[in-house]
């Protein structure tokens, strides 16, 4: 494998190329062009330019112009003669298409038509996922298989193959959609897939973060429509479409990758680099540039190369693609993959030119840093970041200080000073670091991190703490596929037995969780809890948004309230294996003049004048009365 | 023991309050008044005005008077009638003195000296201690017992007993003096003793940090002229006095406490209140009112009585007696125990009082947090602090994330992503949350922590990897007495385990590690290698104030930086047990065009084009040449 892709080498170059159909384009291709990208655009955007990156053989030969010469803002020619990147200004277009008109040296010419569309009623004013949702993640590989037949496809290498862990398994859009409502029954407001669009690599491809091409979802996934569709199914229910985006590298399969247009359209290397993942040598002032760079630039992984978004082309290029997704798929937010692997300067530009054109709109970072402090520094407007004048505009950070956490603590000993909940308690002590604390995705696991219930041997007492946090504290609270059938698997196995296939999603499963007579008891009781509890949160708004007043733990029980003008919420987390009795004096401040209480899942009623018992390893929610 | 003060209840409280001699003062005091506080003041204060306490058995009865009416510019009286605050504006005097004139209901009069003393010249301007210096920590009962005939003193209860590990051993200032040049010879620029005020405690006031008298040299330790002296011998010696202040408590012993001015000169609770020491609860925004109140008001122990700063009185009593011993013994900076015990409102207004008058001083804080982002807060002008509008004005904090980080990381096994010295890199790749890094005061061990020298059972090479970065990272490094000798102490032992006397202190002492030929070989190794490296640290500027770059450690090896225009160092910490080659071409952006490098404790000359060897668990300080 090379790392340091060849350029300029055209003659070779151009037999990687292979001459793809663009399905989705409603306006055809001349013939001497491979490619246009963005395929189409939209009018009436904040932004009224787009640049369209026209990709054949010496396409930047010919000279490009439109009928009114005001429409063409700026070209741009890059070393490489096979791309030419056209900006034009969509407010001087009249009508819904663009024809570019191709003229080279020898007097040949040819047009290319470019549409602009019209855009949904009120896109720019979408609203995006907030701390009234609940977000499920799920790998569509391996979450359920509802078209056989794109089970393979002919213009991608990796083939259906259940019996490997890290092969093709065959989920798809189709199986997502068939169990939407499976989902919405669970209290999920919002899905995060991972990603869809083409990730051609000969092998562990389903995990799709090296992709191929960013404007197409894989066939084997389905098309570009069925996303769309999705997206309309979920509308239907309320539930909101969240898009897994990766910034920071693509898969060598990518077919830019195979014909660069620049050299530095990605970080190149004498030999493999491979990033330190040491992230806090970007805010790092005593940070050696050797350090900070190879973090940067390094790569991920040999298969992903990483893109050099401070290169004007790759940013746009990227900020267009999103904002592509948004209106063409209707989402209602993205997850932006190791945000913190870019450039600060490039990836705070990406940011603020999608909530430039979206105010309202939620994009949540993959920041891998816990520290409280320099996770903040990654969050739109932070404090922190501003001792650096530095504005990520990312709106929301991964909460990986408190996934941390709940991965140890149900474990660990009754102690008060450091441990137990107490780490929990010291977290939420932090908030004040972040700009805004209750817009950070908070869990208790991923696809990236150890399986929950692996490491509590499905001990279903402390999932039940775990999610009684995670549905009560502040924060949008995010739910990986299969946590709610108490679903475990071993990391040290391989990624592939933390993304196990969600059992009923494929023909002839045996047991089909997804419905309550196909699940097992044991599934079953995981379900319930968790369907009921999130549906719960639902009709409460002092969950969300309202503020937060917590105690320090004392003897490992946790009580803190969440309240508004109207609600208040008591929550008691006994991380202790002893029955407590909790009195309630110590919380007067909270309780005020409310009398009762009603535990949200048993309907039991409490006097708040006597002392509360509570159960070891349990946890109560009380709607104060 | 009673810890809601009673008040009031006169007749009884009277029979508790001695009539004690005012030895310092040069004025001497009417018959009706038993104390006045400050004992003088000082003329040319930025700060014109000074409040003035009188006490003496209803002396709140007296009208008090001034030959210019203009001089008196407020009179507070109190609940309790033996105390009157006059205030002064001391430009209004002419002369030295003022005298006051007390007269009664009934005429009887009587009239009162008090002295306006001149200060020093440039007093205002005086330079506190900063990363140039070391500090040298001793407790006074512990190091040197110069006076055996202030052992024990007829007007204090504890007596002499140096069998006892927790009870007085004789130590005094008399015996710091004498023992001067054995600490310059350490290369430490400054000394700061635990508290030498009086502490009249029956038992356990070896350590001084329950005073009974905040203008009196505890008479065990000698008088305020001894300690006037201690400071002109140091200056002598370019030596810095640092004094122990203790702003949140004193102790139940102390006159005031006997008789209250009022009852809310200290936090009273109906049961004894312990401080939760949480003080997290102190900048969190979703704290409860109640833990915030029982950290801050709460007690450190049950024989000092919590001082409550927001009361002006008591904000005014303290900011002047700091200011008094800062002009009286001519001290150079502060030390300040439990700061963050204090209401923060209240320890800032103290803090600035005190920097109002001195703009160049130094003052460190205890500030018993962990994490970088809360130690940042307390901090002067710090960003952290500025997100709660906070401004604590402290020039310097304890940095307890590094001193918990030395205690470990020598043991730890090899690894690079958050164990071994990767700690230390994540704490230095954190100082930009601080307002000023350089101003931290770093350390391996105090007087409350276990003691190095016990953890890593003394193995020097460990010892000499931990002074080695004391002496080369960013910030003011402190040793702790003792440890030049490799002293250990087991702290679950009790406190007085780590606060063993030094050997030598003592006549009859068979080992006095004060000589090298008193020192046995094991002594003489761990001193001769402090002496050595702390007075190199005098000579090189660049671990002073020049700045840091740090490489991210591997394989157990942490490679860092110091240089300034003129300077560079280069260190290497090699935590593991293994020899280890350190390639010099990652450093490039550092070592530029220097050729060699001289190691500044063994001479030994490298070669910066060729790999450097480095012997397991071992340290280098390369000056680049």
């Amino acid at each position: 494998m090379k790392y340091k892709i060849q350029f300029p080498n055209i003659s070779v170059r151009f037999f990687y190329v292979p001459i793809l159909m663009i399905f989705f384009m409603n306006i055809s291709l001349n013939a001497q062009i491979q490619r246009i990208e963005p395929p189409f655009w939209f009018s009436g955007m904040h932004n009224p330019e787009v640049q369209i990156l026209f990709y054949g053989e010496d396409i930047a030969q010919y000279q490009v112009s439109t009928a009114n010469p005001a429409v063409i803002t700026n070209v741009k020619r890059t070393e490489n003669p096979n791309y030419i990147f056209i900006t034009i200004n969509t407010k001087k277009v009249t009508g819904t298409a663009v024809d570019f008109t191709f003229k080279n040296k020898n007097k040949t010419s040819f047009t290319q038509k470019y549409e602009l569309k019209e855009r949904r009623k009120n896109s720019a004013q979408r609203k995006g996922f907030d701390a009234s949702d609940m977000m499920y993640l799920l790998m569509p590989d391996r979450f359920a298989n509802g078209n056989k037949n794109n089970d393979n496809d002919s213009s991608t290498t990796e083939k259906y193959n259940r019996e490997l862990p890290g092969g093709r398994h065959g989920g798809d859009i189709e199986g997502i959609i068939q169990h939407l409502d499976y989902i919405h029954s669970l209290g999920a407001t919002s899905i995060w897939s991972t990603p869809l669009c083409e990730d051609n690599d000969a092998e562990y491809s389903y995990h799709t973060y090296g992709q191929s091409d960013v404007y197409k979802i894989d066939p084997r996934f389905g098309t570009n429509e069925d996303y769309v569709r999705l997206g309309e199914e979920m509308h239907k229910r309320d539930m909101k479409l969240v898009m897994d985006y990766v910034t920071n590298h693509w898969g060598l399969q990518h077919w830019m990758i195979k014909d660069l247009p620049t050299p530095d359209w990605i970080h190149q290397f004498d030999n493999y680099t491979q990033t330190n993942h040491k992230r806090s040598t970007i805010s790092d002032t005593n940070a050696s540039k050797i350090d900070r760079d190879i973090c940067i630039n390094g790569w991920f992984v040999p298969s992903m190369p990483d893109l050099n978004i401070m290169n004007p082309l790759v940013l746009k290029y990227l900020c267009q693609n999103a904002i592509w997704w948004i209106e063409y798929a209707n989402l209602d937010g993205i997850r932006v993959d190791t945000y913190n692997y870019s450039e600060p300067e490039g990836i705070s530009k990406w940011t603020k030119a999608i909530t430039d054109e979206y105010p309202n709109f939620n994009l949540v970072g993959e920041i891998t840093l816990r520290n409280q402090g320099l996770l903040s520094y990654w969050q739109k407007d932070s404090p922190i970041g501003q001792i650096q004048k530095f504005n990520s505009h990312l709106p929301s950070v991964m909460d990986f200080a408190l996934s941390d956490a709940l991965q140890i603590i149900f474990d660990e000993d009754d102690g008060n000073w450091d441990k137990g909940v107490t780490r929990v308690y010291d977290i939420i002590a932090r908030d004040f670091l972040f700009p805004n604390s209750s817009n950070l995705l908070i869990f208790a696991e991923n696809h990236d991190t150890k399986r929950f219930n692996q490491i509590y041997k499905n001990d279903i007492r402390k999932y039940k703490m775990a999610m009684t946090m995670l549905a009560t504290i502040r924060g949008i609270p995010q739910l990986y596929y299969g946590s709610e059938i108490g679903m475990a698997g071993d990391q040290n196995l391989g990624d592939a037995d933390i993304r196990k296939d969600f059992p009923g999603g494929w023909d002839g499963d045996t047991n089909n969780a997804f419905t309550k007579e196909g699940r097992t008891e044991f599934q079953n009781e995981y379900f319930n809890f968790t369907s009921k509890l999130f549906n719960w949160r639902k009709t409460n708004d002092a969950v969300h948004f309202g503020k937060t007043t917590h105690y320090i733990p004392e003897n490992n029980v946790y009580v803190y309230f969440r309240y508004n003008a109207t609600k208040s919420v008591m929550i008691i987390i006994n991380n202790s294996p002893e029955t407590r009795t909790i009195d309630t004096k110590r919380f007067q401040e909270n309780i005020k003049n409310y009398k009762t209480a009603k535990e949200v899942l048993t309907d039991v009623i409490f006097d708040l004048s006597k002392a509360i018992p509570i159960e070891g390893k349990s946890a109560l929610i009380l709607e104060l009365k």
